[in-house]
């Protein structure tokens, strides 16, 4: 007998997952990290930076020891990265796990869902227009810091998202190169790694970014990045808060808000692409 | 009403690729290029290296005025690169074309399976151990050319197999660096652009290569470049033909075969898998 498992791809603003319906469980248990960086895998797999699982919170929380009921969501995002670890969040990730749910008519997209995950309960708000609003983490913004790329050291300012980033304010996007390595900082500064946005202020309320991704490299999106992005520029601007930043990344356009109280809501796009059925045995080599 | 067609996902040594079933030309027709770029695209869509349509040779010849009838063949691969464009022949992408036709049984694999191309009609032999063998075109040794990359100059040795390579011989494949860019040469020797590979002895009769694919940077593996590298290191050592050479590439294991007349023949896996059915708006930004 052939086993198959349903499948589908999302993306926002090009940051891409596959999604894994799993409701009850009974497909995919304790999701395999083998299966997960195989599924991801962009020539043998089917590609994508990560994995979305589906599953009810009761059962997540029955499977998993770090996962509590939460006794809000009634459905939990079960994130891996295309490596197969764990991750808390993925900014960009939970508004694709978001449209899945409103294609599948699981929720009520008339207010916010409550989607559960290893960082807490999030909520995502359906947009008129298409967009999906997400709460992300606080980000805390933790002084200087020496950026190097492409020959030449700005001073950055270092953000915390949960992840840590160096965000640097540069005139033309094209200053950093190519940004094939990793650009340089202190490891004093970033003992685990840094991720690093370059920001370039298109009109005032309005910035375009490159981001490098640590163990990543250079990508088409990072929603905590992007955060991170408006924030430093907010705060090294004086913009008064509450207020809202457009923000262009190299896949498609972000929008964040910040508010008094620290509060961050990242906006953008979420697509539900190609889908099917799998018979784990086509990923063998 | 919702239209979807049906597709296929299959790579040979990581040389990744969309299958498109089209037996009577119905479903794709002339295929749109921009189509094949978003089925291509490796975020939003399936993400591939080329497509291979599978179509039937009179259908085929129906449809492009530079397709004969070639009374031998009864599917036609009409192949296209990643961004649309088209290409004679796809050493890799054969093997996946054959693959299908034999896993759809459209084929009697006890035999040569005849299989119609741009570049003429090729001849695919399904071996017992899985592999797939192909006739390629005959590799034309063309002299000695300077090659450069990593701060080091080497002399290489000029093959076209259709397409144009240099071959460089190397103690380590680590001696080139990490070719984020082509490797220099000069223009009067490529006015089209290079395909660079470098070559390493493991032990006599086995080698192992990097590539450097013109307007595709570094890749998993390349067909026309194996038999490029097998053809000029035969050359160089002055290997008596005919001979077989293993070739390791970075997504897996090649032979090319090379005999007294020139007749060059090109060995491998081929894997068929993710498959789903498509709704192009799903391909929209």
């Amino acid at each position: 007998m052939t086993v198959t498992f349903r499948w589908l791809k999302g993306h926002g603003t090009e940051n891409d997952f596959v999604v894994l319906p799993d409701p009850d469980g009974s497909v995919h248990g304790g999701l395999d990290p083998a299966l997960v960086a195989a599924l991801c895998h962009r020539r043998r797999g089917i590609g994508a930076d990560g994995v979305l699982r589906v599953v009810r919170s009761e059962v997540a929380a029955g499977e998993y020891a770090d996962v509590p009921p939460d006794g809000e969501s009634t459905w939990f995002m079960d994130y891996r990265n295309a490596d197969g670890s764990l991750s808390q969040m993925c900014g960009n990730g939970v508004r694709v796990f978001a449209r899945y749910l409103a294609e599948c008519g699981l929720v009520d997209t008339t207010g916010p869902v409550p989607i559960g995950s290893r960082g807490g309960v999030v909520y995502a708000h359906f947009l008129s227009g298409g967009n999906i609003s997400v709460d992300m983490a606080p980000a805390r913004l933790l002084g200087q810091v020496q950026i190097s790329a492409g020959g030449r050291t700005w001073t950055a300012t270092k953000v915390s998202t949960g992840n840590p980033h160096a965000v640097v304010a540069v005139d033309d996007l094209a200053e950093a190169g190519p940004l094939w390595e990793s650009p340089g900082y202190e490891p004093a500064d970033f003992p685990d790694g840094v991720n690093v946005e370059f920001v370039r202020e298109v009109v005032p309320g309005h910035v375009a970014m490159r981001v490098f991704e640590r163990g990543s490299g250079e990508t088409r999106s990072c929603g905590t990045g992007a955060c991170a992005a408006a924030v430093a520029h907010i705060s090294e601007r004086g913009i008064p808060r509450p207020v809202r930043l457009r923000v262009d990344v190299p896949g498609g356009r972000l929008d964040v808000s910040w508010d008094e109280e620290g509060g961050v809501v990242l906006t953008g796009p979420a697509v539900l692409g190609p889908r099917g059925d799998l018979d784990p045995t086509w990923l063998a080599r």
